[in-house]
């Protein structure tokens, strides 16, 4: 159950499409009545070609205290408004909140990740990272991890291309990292693509290369069951996966919407 | 408290401005919760500028079940869609529904005044009515009343081009009736301005028009204790406010949007 809304209630949507697999709902309402906030944590339903035109409209929803943006528009969010730090080195926004001209974005996927695999206890700076996918959250998902100073970082994107673009920005930002294209072993693997998601039973890697004892797997997809997670826990190795994240990123989100 | 949303909830908005004085989204919960509706009711704050590029942008949000127009959106809202048989005669609109090619306006405010009036025991059809405010709502209970045959209307604008706009209206649409630009004694006075709400304490009408035990008043601003409402009760005329109203609407509105 939710506080009821009133003529004041603030509004953060959530901006997916589709949003039926969306999780969080009872979290963001339980952490808004934590803070004593008038606000209420709604799903928007919306297409990637009418992204743009909703969110030049919702401009002039004064009471919208920001948006997340979820699967598929975290690269339109990022173009939707003027790039703060963390989403200009990520090159992606998981969120867009209203400023006097238009839309600042933001991005904490990466901190979120960092967050989360560390309260699992999972190392990165110490390890040899294989990240899958190199979209919008592989891209801050990468970022924060080479801030993290890991032993290595390999990047695999079934778009061979979009791996090389992440891989060759990431170098820029971090010159002394050794990055490369690459689907390699690893101690720590992490999925970060969609592989994995609602019905999809696929591995998004082969089962060799998922790291058994002594080893990690981080799944960014929410669901406790997804066919990696439950081979990375056969194999004995370390897993986790993707509501961590989320619950690591509500309060972050809802400080820079609403302030701390 | 209200339903937590998840993933498929639908939206119902209501848009005004200002949105902090409105009522009803704890009767609106009530309903939906006991049509089993997975709908939530929640505030859209719009200035008049931005009314269009608003609805326009919404209508990319698959999960919008509709939107409740209230003031000053009434007119634009009827603008902004294809008007149904109700909000033609009207000429505004409370309620938006997407169609799959724009917007269909529609109009409760009369069918909701008429249900409401007849619950508090007034009787629309033996009486002079004195009408206040031709805007938006006006006009929809101008017409709504005028359909019930009462011996005579008589309508007052402060902006009076406006009366006599709406007076036009109502005679071309029910020419039998004695329906004229007036402010006079009645046996039934009806508020459909403004005046009243929130900190607003002045009268809509000389105090001598007020009728007294006999007669009866009816404000539609949903507040039990406006000046208008207290003068009627301590002349001991019949007394009522727009919260019978918002009430006898909240189910014509959600079979409207979500099917009966």
């Amino acid at each position: 159950m939710m506080r009821t809304p009133d003529g004041h209630t603030r509004l953060i949507g959530i901006v997916g499409d589709p949003t039926g697999h969306i999780k969080g709902f009872t979290e963001y309402a339980t952490a808004l009545a934590a803070r004593g906030a008038n606000a209420a944590y709604i799903p928007f339903h919306v297409a990637p070609a009418d992204f743009p035109a909703f969110v030049a409209g919702l401009r002039g929803l004064r009471n919208l205290a920001g948006l997340v943006a979820t699967i598929p528009h975290k690269l339109a969010a990022f173009q939707a408004g003027e790039p703060d730090a963390t989403a200009r080195l990520a090159g992606s926004a998981n969120m867009l909140r209203p400023t006097p001209t238009g839309w600042q974005a933001g991005n904490v996927d990466g901190p979120g990740f960092v967050l989360a695999a560390r309260a699992a206890g999972m190392s990165i700076s110490s390890a040899r990272v294989q990240l899958l996918g190199a979209g919008g959250a592989g891209r801050a998902v990468a970022m924060a991890v080479a801030g993290e100073r890991p032993a290595a970082l390999a990047i695999h994107d079934s778009d061979a291309p979009r791996a090389e673009n992440l891989a060759r920005a990431v170098t820029e930002a971090f010159p002394d990292l050794a990055t490369r294209v690459a689907l390699e072993e690893s101690s720590l693997l992490v999925n970060a693509s969609p592989v994995g998601m609602g019905s999809d039973t696929r591995l998004p890697c082969p089962a060799g290369l998922v790291p058994g004892a002594g080893g990690a797997v981080y799944d960014i997809v929410n669901r406790a069951d997804t066919p990696l997670v439950v081979l990375a826990r056969q194999n004995g190795a370390l897993a986790d996966h993707g509501y961590s994240m989320m619950a690591a990123e509500i309060p972050l989100i809802l400080d820079w919407m609403l302030g701390p």
